[in-house]
């Protein structure tokens, strides 16, 4: 008995699921929905059906958990709660300021459908969460410190493209050593968002395009790049396609905390994630947590639910015997 | 509403116990049992109780959770399938082979009588364990790496004061530089036990004591140093009391792996503890694990669990609303 997977929309996330798939033995891929021409899409699993996405229907009780990839801005707030009223669902929704309200319109759709959705899977939100509540429970005084990168933030690389003038552009969230070594050290530093990150930003530029003013329309940018220092190279697209065709990612997560009956004691606890492929790393949170799902809907559960609400020992496939006697 | 804790055992865990549940409003001590004569054993909160172990039984209905800070060798194995027939508890059970066999007795007792126990609570096994099942179940093809220290060991320690001559010690458990960073750049070394750790000794010898042959025996020991690069340093008891007075430890848990539908890319999840107080630290862990144990119970569950049967959300005094819009 293997848990067959569904996978909704067939982008960068969506590939990463299928690769995660295939690395878990008690998966299979069942389905892939695509709102594009399915003749056009062609999936790396053999002999799996490509469907339209307003087939969906029709799988009903065909899948098991269905795994949503769509975007957070439009394709999920709609989505997630339209599909938990059908299947079990996991997403990764990262919008963290429309979360509650997510959560409430996903809650609502599952609990009377008797679904279990599982929201905001992945990296950050989903593991730095994790990482952040556990260390928030041994550590009630303390401070929090998250850093983002080396990687690439799409919506950076996107705010740059927009730029008159930009052909294209990647842009990299680089945390600052000095700042990261001060947290190491306990030194539990103030810290602007300035001192926290540097952007780097690789620009194609259109032919006799004004490079100067590229720069400091970049540079000066309200929100996206204004409060950090900014590097701006520009570079053609050759070297943009050869240089910076990777999706890197992840960071770190700390907290600093003292014990003792007069808080005489530091501790530092440290959780870092480095990433070759932001997509396929999200994509394996994600296919761990519809493993959960599946056994959280075999007990009975439903409603939807964080990483927050589950129990580690379901993400594996492994009993409890198992996991007790090789990962305790 | 309080939870009111028990504390059994009042050495170095005890006292941390103490300490974190002072930092945890949601908590309050109702009192410690102790083995030795409670009017020569002081505790540190004003008003709280210092009982015989053996009167026990009259807290029945008094406490919510009682805290076992008994060694794992002897007094664990016994305590905690006792204790759990009378209250919900958590130990700190830490003999990693046995954990199966002491899971075992603690689940009977807990069923029959219709409690909660968690068992192996603290951060090896504890935090550290969680850590190696998120990464598993995330990266599922892939290389486990566990460092321990710079920290002290008990158990090497003590070792070492049973040789002829010694009159006290301290050793320190120290990773490999060369190996963490090999891991860290994601090579994934095969490291013998030698490659990972050095062992660092501070010895005091007794006047007239052969210094060679204390070294030699050290150095030579099976199991605790043969394996190891040791070092040895005959110190003066007034320089273990004044430098090494400390219980500092912590250490690294990696997990490596490859995603990707050819294994293309490259992922490294790196977890450390960097701790001033082992035991404190072990004790803060505990009273999170108390905390869910509380809940857990009010939820009508029962019998044995370990850190992985416990959903992150009990471990925090935050509403699921809270740790929504805060941490996720």
């Amino acid at each position: 008995m293997t848990i067959k997977i569904g996978i909704m929309g067939y982008g960068n996330l969506g590939k990463g699921i299928e690769c995660a798939v295939k690395q878990n033995k008690d998966m299979e891929l069942a389905v892939v929905f695509t709102r594009r021409d399915p003749e056009k899409v062609s999936v790396l699993t053999e002999g799996v059906q490509v469907c339209r996405a307003e087939d969906v229907k029709d799988w009903v009780g065909k899948i098991d958990v269905m795994i949503l990839c769509g975007g957070s801005a439009t394709d999920l707030p709609v989505q997630t709660p339209e599909l938990a009223k059908l299947f079990h669902v996991v997403d990764s929704f990262d919008t963290h300021a429309k979360i509650p309200e997510h959560f409430g319109a996903v809650d609502q759709a599952a609990k009377e459908s008797g679904h279990v959705a599982l929201i905001s899977a992945g990296w950050d939100p989903g593991m730095f969460s994790l990482n952040r509540l556990y260390a928030n429970a041994i550590l009630p005084e303390g401070h929090d410190y998250t850093f983002w990168g080396k990687g690439v933030s799409q919506g950076h690389s996107d705010a740059i493209r927009r730029i008159e003038g930009v052909k294209d552009a990647r842009q990299y969230t680089v945390p600052v050593p000095g700042a990261l070594d001060a947290v190491r050290r306990g030194e539990n530093p103030e810290l602007t968002t300035r001192d926290k990150h540097t952007r780097e930003c690789f620009v194609v530029a259109e032919e006799g395009a004004n490079l100067a003013r590229i720069e400091k329309e970049i540079k000066t940018m309200p929100n996206y790049f204004a409060d950090y220092n900014t590097t701006v190279h520009f570079i053609s697209q050759e070297e943009l396609m050869r240089d910076h065709a990777g999706i890197p990612h992840g960071g770190f997560v700390f907290r600093t905390g003292k014990t003792g009956w007069n808080g005489e004691n530091n501790h530092i606890i440290e959780y870092s994630l480095k990433l070759d492929s932001n997509p396929e790393f999200t994509a394996s949170v994600i296919a761990a947590y519809a493993r959960a799902v599946y056994r959280m809907a075999q007990d009975g559960t439903a409603g939807c639910k964080t990483v927050f609400d589950v129990a580690p020992a379901y993400l594996v496939d492994m009993t409890g015997e198992e996991i007790r006697e090789k990962l305790l």
